[in-house]
């Protein structure tokens, strides 16, 4: 039985352990640098948070993560849900978790007004994909992002 | 001389306008359901704006947008800044606006503590590829947004 919840600020290690397991799955592992002060101050530091988090558990027992935030778009003119990161233990692949935390996602999404939910997903998981467009999801091929950070951020901030 | 200044309310119909001149550009123009009643709500109508906006202006005149919100990351730990809709006016364009909307931005990352800041390009706007990856942007090319809309978001929150 699959329970989702709320994530408190009790779960930031936990959270931060399930987000450095993603990154190690994405091949990408050096790349986190997030502690848990720091996951701490932008969740439950202030009035109105920079991200939020659901806790999946199977009796009880941390199985799964989805972190998301609210992105904006000029079109509907409002807010969309994103999805940062969705995370299973290996333990609990294929129990339906991934699947019962998009959903949920989804249900708060139109509760929250927002008429897009969206994230992104690497092309060489090739397995996500199929999953994510089973539910509806279709892919937005000809969009790339661009990424300015470290000294480039600050050269082009004039800081450098 | 460009300057460049914090959209106030009064500029809700002059950013809807060039929302839409961009859309257009964008082969997407039927895609722009935002009302100004809308985007006034979601950018004035509480104490945390779901989006915030810059124009540029020559003369006074404005010629140019960009409008952002703020993303967040599990790897830094930290909010990003996300540039949602970069306009120029075709008459304005090669005058270095959208390098100063740009520069603006990088300044306002910095200041508020943002080491990522992003955004995304059409894979046909090779001349904007150019101008951005000139400016230190990297292109994240194994990612792709996955979308929810509709009555696919309905179905997969269960309201359907």
């Amino acid at each position: 039985m699959i329970n989702i919840r709320n994530a408190v600020a009790a779960d930031i290690p936990q959270i931060l352990f399930f987000v450095k397991e993603l990154a190690e799955f994405e091949r990408e592992a050096d790349k986190v640098v997030a502690t848990e002060a720091l996951l701490h101050e932008a969740m439950f530091g202030g009035d109105r948070p920079a991200a939020e988090a659901l806790i999946a558990e199977i009796d009880e027992k941390p199985v799964g993560m989805a972190l998301f935030f609210h992105n904006f778009s000029t079109w509907t003119g409002w807010r969309g849900l994103y999805l940062e990161d969705l995370y299973v233990t290996p333990e609990a692949r294929g129990a339906g978790v991934g699947t019962a935390l998009l959903k949920y996602l989804a249900g708060l999404a139109v509760d929250r007004g927002c008429t897009r939910f969206e994230w992104a997903v690497l092309d060489w998981n090739v397995d996500a994909q199929k999953f994510y467009q089973s539910m509806g999801a279709v892919p937005l091929d000809d969009w790339r992002i661009n990424r300015v950070t470290g000294d480039a951020l600050a050269k082009l901030a004039g800081r450098g």
